[in-house]
């Protein structure tokens, strides 16, 4: 059902890729990808697909080159730090087929930053400040070092504290679409005493995106159902009506 | 770095699928990239990437196509449970180009579990006893519906406490490679400061995979460098060798 919700004219659509070996080796454990996910989902734009791909440069740039032209936007996150296998930058630009080096206010940005604490510019503080040219520069309040966005891909930075500033300080520049509006109702019941009526109920309500998420509370099984709709009334619609069938039922 | 490492002959390798509208739209934190990561880290085998895309039967065949050829194992979790969104099992079939029908192993399973709590086996729940042609079941002792394996394709449960038991289950039928040893410095330096040694160290020792990840410690930017290689001798080494380069140049 997802597809039909999610392919609905006039939806502005992401994709996002995450960088890192460290989070394929389970050594840092991804915060990026539920954050940016539900930050996208609360400004009207639906996250299609991750991708998760290690400091390898062919692995990014293939995931660019795939993502990129997939969905309205392709967001980044990780390998824009001074260390040699912060590589993200120099990927973009070769996926881009655009030329990249020292961005001149970016340099400012950082040589001001550094001064003013007394320390060196060293040549890998200034690998920061390489940018794919013709790339707008995404303001990074937390360390400076900025982001960028070139075309529709935009570049942050890993640590989720700085992701985080760099996307409130990019969301203005997008378009943003239609929020997808959503309801859940909990039930105390396992998915498998619903699942019929629940299936019906998605096929009288086809604009609707109906799931069903098992958990297990105080080690019983348990169900939530959410129903996602980008139109207020037709899911209201649909809440009330499903509503009735489980009272119906029994269940609730 | 990390591909020189990736690359090396012997490796066993993996991909993960993620699959659910819920893990996208971030109404659901996604719990078991980072332990799956780990898991696998722990057991000798490498993953290579990750995929999350939604309850969508064209984009789970198309990353199933993708991935299954790429990596020694294709893991999924998500969308084998009894309601009209989990489609995994039969994308799972198209993928691979098999038929798929109720599973008399899978049915049993089902049919005693239920009778035994006096619930009936409904249709949605006999849905969970349908396995793809030629797969072998993983058992699930938490809530009985099995996941499989066929090929080198793992489903499992989206359910964290139901994947770790399938995970456990299907472990001693995976070939397990050369783990991947791994240490770390802990500095309460920038990045920016270590950069240049941290290149050089790199160079110096090409068998070794290093990286440099920024956190914010109390406010203040730190850096944890960590060295990852299938050699123990090579991998004491290296540490060695950056320890004495970090102490010259003052940072520790």
């Amino acid at each position: 059902m997802a597809g039909e919700l999610y392919r609905q004219p006039g939806l502005v659509t992401a994709s996002l890729l995450v960088i890192g070996d460290e989070i394929l080796s389970g050594r840092t454990k991804d915060k990026n990808i539920g954050y940016i996910a539900e930050y996208l989902d609360r400004i009207g734009i639906v996250l299609r697909e991750v991708r998760v791909v290690p400091d390898d440069e062919a692995e990014i740039i293939a995931a660019v080159d795939a993502l990129r032209v997939r969905t309205t936007y392709l967001f980044t996150t990780g390998g824009i730090g001074p260390t040699h296998d912060d590589i993200t930058a120099d990927c973009i630009a070769k996926a881009l087929g655009v030329s990249i080096d020292v961005d001149p206010r970016a340099l400012k940005l950082l040589s001001d930053h550094y001064a003013g604490r007394g320390l060196e510019l060293t040549p890998a503080r200034r690998r920061m400040a390489r940018i794919p040219a013709g790339a707008d520069l995404i303001e990074n309040s937390i360390s400076v070092a900025p982001g960028f966005m070139i075309g529709n891909v935009v570049v942050m930075a890993g640590v989720p504290a700085v992701m985080q500033v760099m996307l409130d300080a990019v969301t203005p520049r997008l378009r943003t679409g239609t929020p997808i509006r959503s309801a859940s109702i909990d039930l105390d019941c396992p998915e498998g005493q619903i699942a019929e009526l629940f299936a019906e109920h998605q096929k009288a309500h086809p604009a609707v995106s109906m799931g069903s998420y098992p958990t297990l509370r105080h080690g019983r099984p348990a169900t939530q159902l959410v129903l996602r709709a980008t139109d207020e009334h037709v899911l209201e619609q649909a809440v009330a009506g499903l509503r009735v069938r489980l009272s119906a039922s029994g269940v609730m």
